[in-house]
């Protein structure tokens, strides 16, 4: 149930890794109708992107298998070399070497990326074209909004690990994302994480219900005992 | 028209205060009509919380009667124990003892609380499950939104005094919220800071026709002889 | 093709000039249909604002000549000032002497601006009365959103050259906006730009076109032999 | 061991206050050898200042009694009226009633400070004239450093309480700063707490005699029990 | 008493100006010695870049004349071209066209900066070997601190007017720096200001005689009466 | 030269790993006489700690292996179970579950970690006790300094791999910190970038003496054909 991870392959720029092992289709197509908080809470709280991710508009709950790329700051180039690389499923994930919040991606990029079959993009630093984005239904999560343009220069990579907003992500992982956030699941994990949501979900709903007719979270939970033995006083 | 205020019951954690003096209900619901900026202008520019807090979805405007809660970082124990101090009406106002983004509230607790006659919550932390609080059309203003679980094992108080994002609360507080920030104003000042409003309310409703069939600001103010007073020199 | 700047004028306090040369207005709304991130790109890539200036409700996008006006912290006196310099087209451009987020500009102004044919206000600052600024259709792109109010008691100026948000803007220049951000073209550059930005409107829809087909940018750029050059290696 | 708090005086404009109740010199002198961190540790972990407040140079450790001034963004007006109130062992205390980093505070205030007998100036907003103050050994925390100059124009208030970053500061209280931030102490509660802290501070010259002959806090504090407990497992 | 701004020039990549009008080096000099607040003051408070630019370390106060360069972000390319640019006495300003907070400049250009006579570099952006400026006493005001290091791929410009950190600055303009941040003083303006720094200079020794004396300044400044007119109120 | 690492470690909370292979000694010790750009550069510019992350006072140069903790927000507990897995020549890396800038690191910690014979704490949080740290030479790297205590209830994890301030750190990495930043070096790579940093530092010193003889870099470096080539043109 571990995998193994070349990190020296995180040094290296230059390189497009063709072939990863993507997480499985119908366990990343369950996961994503659990929404980012319930997988970050199957997934033992981890795997979370920083908060400052944020979608370009609401309402957009996706999941897919991520592959990576990794671009230097101002330069956009490696951009055109990953759509290349996407499968139907797709989920981008780009990361900078350096924070920088320019539009690295925009109308032309997101036609490219969809007709590949790309079902969202997740990127460390800004985007662009925003309404096109929103009016053609591509969601992207990103650090920021920025219709300042990029170079086409540098080199990156493609389909390395990444640290993208805080989090490890390995090509070909689960992505889930919605208007909570970004969540990564390991690609080994991907099935077990979907059978740990959806017996939370259940429980869930059951609580939910519960809760709605009036009974307190208090009761449900037991909680009186532990609150008077951690020293909670009630006063009038 | 002043009120007492046990400032040494901040520092305690552990209590929970059950009676609480609420600001007149009839006085609060005239002060939501007004929103946040007219009333903020009727309290003599004060109360005001900071700007970093905002709506999770726009179009709200809301005013009830505060409960507050104070949490530990990463912990949201305390947000079942409010549950149980909410009357029909409330607006619980939670603060945290330290500066940490973590969701605190997501669809379960809100369930509770709009069960228990919630109207908003104010959090000066993180807020999760965005889509199922608007879908539920419960409003929450936050400094986040973040899919971060907490852990229920530390104790906070309920219904003491708070320090939430810049402004001074107390229980019974009337809350006054909308897409421009959040307000609050002590439940002793409800009835006048209405009244204030009311009348500056009357008065712009004036202003803003005149001003619509073009009449300056410069003449309905009588702005030119003070402007030329302070040595504003027009030139071509 | 160049024109003057008086710099010294940025220094003063208290000045109005009242007459100003607008770009020409044809060129201006042809500029609004491209949108930021076009007009940004046909500029040369410059003339942004920086990407913490957010519309305050999206899908808005327009055009108009700036009237400049710089504001002392926390006093919005000279709103009322360059209210009289509005011209039917003009988008208000305000800027600061110092970092302060007070909501300097609300429903009575807004509806003045509008009486005057204003089309949007810029603001490296807060604004408030969100919801009937949006309701009104008036849009808005600011550094905050506050209900803090400001008073009326120190000059600034109007139409001279200002800084606002990381850009120079001198009174009569282009401002195009739109949920990219904000973008500043020299009055008399305005017409030049203008078809600089409709030839590669132009030529991005027949790529897009392309790309929406499934051809890879790769390809349509002719980018693998100088990816190659650069030293991209494609490993298994 | 309470006090009373009018909290409609916090909304008042254009006042001063002559005659406030000073913590006892000798508990605040003796609070000041604490220093901060174990002076929030004995007040039970309130009354902290947010971390954003930094001293302007290293070193420093000053307590005192808090004199408290309102100021108007951009506005140093009221910094001549509190000099005014200063008493010999004072520390002023200035809050902002928005957010803005001009420079409030210089050379020619802190001579005449100094010459009131202020021991330091906590600021909500920016300071100049560092190298100077540096030299002449005035200490001053601040959220910001700033050449930016102020104008002279709008009342604010003197000895009235005050939010300052984010603690509630009432004249008289005692104020305790040093490289680790900025502590309030209630007026009515200095001699307590310095008591408290006495004890603390013995404790802990035991506690780092012990950790420093190489005993694990792991078996002075008996944490092995509860560590186990809580379900950690060590592993090879 | 104006001069002529070609703000086209500003979107130009790939230019090296050679010669420009340097402001006078005895003002310049003259300048320095007053610092930034006050110079920043004798402008009539403009002129000032954000708070943000800091010294990497404390004590320094430079004055020299400005050679600009625009860097692209993460590539510190054109470093290398302003070096050959800088005669003795300039200080080099370098601006990012992005947000960018790589370490653009080191040991080695350092190095070389004081082998061609420069006394200190403003730049937007990072800046690393902070220890060996220090100890070799070149001056930096930065936004950041950075060991991330920059490619050289990207034409920018040197000698052309850039924005830098919230402030214009045109080629051979004066920078007076130090503790308090960054001031910029246009060439032609730099003989007058120096002339007006002196006056106010000479003035505040007195006034600081005065006010260590116990003199107040509501006395010194005759504030008593207009205090008493905006309606300051005194109570016990 | 690769490494394996079990990511779904990762992810468990409670684990303390008790045996670690570290970084070769007397490579860790020749990185840290290069300082941290130096090595960062030999890494082929990846390892960086994000800017944010500053020292707690000025000159400090370090190198060590590290051990690592994963920490609760405003929980302090593993703190002391990282203490006895320090061996001499560690440094402790402590990552939290989620942004927090308690001070969750003072004397008497610092006290047990030097007896420990730890070298420096490496934490994305915050640290109190500034001046004691200071005084006893124990240096810290940090995204804050605050006074604000912590609790010891909650369970986190040590030496497993964790996600410090942007770097991925596995137990045994080598970390170089200085004036500029923090860089992790993989164990398994800390004797070959040793290598490739003395080979560069040998380079610079002579590098270093040309420039300071009054070479340029344009000369230097050869640049001049290759930013003809990229269109660089000379005016006067």
């Amino acid at each position: 149930m571990s995998m193994t991870l070349s990190t020296p392959l995180m040094n290296q720029l230059g390189i497009v890794k063709r072939h990863i092992e993507r997480a499985e289709r119908a366990a990343v197509d369950q996961l994503a109708t659990f929404g980012c908080a319930t997988v970050h809470e199957a997934m033992g709280r981890v795997g979370l992107m920083k908060p400052y991710m944020r979608p370009i508009y609401p309402g957009a709950q996706v999941g897919g298998t991520a592959v990576t790329v990794l671009l230097h700051p101002g330069d956009n180039w490696m951009m055109h070399v990953v759509a290349e690389q996407i499968q139907p499923g797709d989920i981008v994930v780009a990361a900078i070497t350096a924070e920088c919040t320019d539009g690295y991606f925009g109308d032309l990029l997101a036609t490219s990326f969809v007709a590949r079959g790309a079902r969202a993009l997740i990127i460390d630093g800004g985007v662009r074209d925003i309404r096109f984005l929103r009016d053609m239904g591509f969601p992207v999560w990103s650090k920021a909004v920025s219709a300042k343009g990029t170079i086409k220069s540098t080199l990156g990579s493609v389909n390395i690990p990444v640290l993208c907003a805080g989090a490890l992500v390995q090509p070909g992982d689960a992505i889930i994302a919605d208007d909570d956030g970004v969540v990564v699941v390991p690609a080994a994990d991907a099935v077990r994480v979907a059978g740990v949501a959806q017996k939370r979900e259940d429980l869930e709903a059951e609580k939910r219900a519960k809760l709605a007719s009036g009974i307190l979270g208090l009761d449900m939970y037991d909680m009186r005992g532990p609150l008077a033995e951690a020293g909670l006083r009630y006063i009038d």
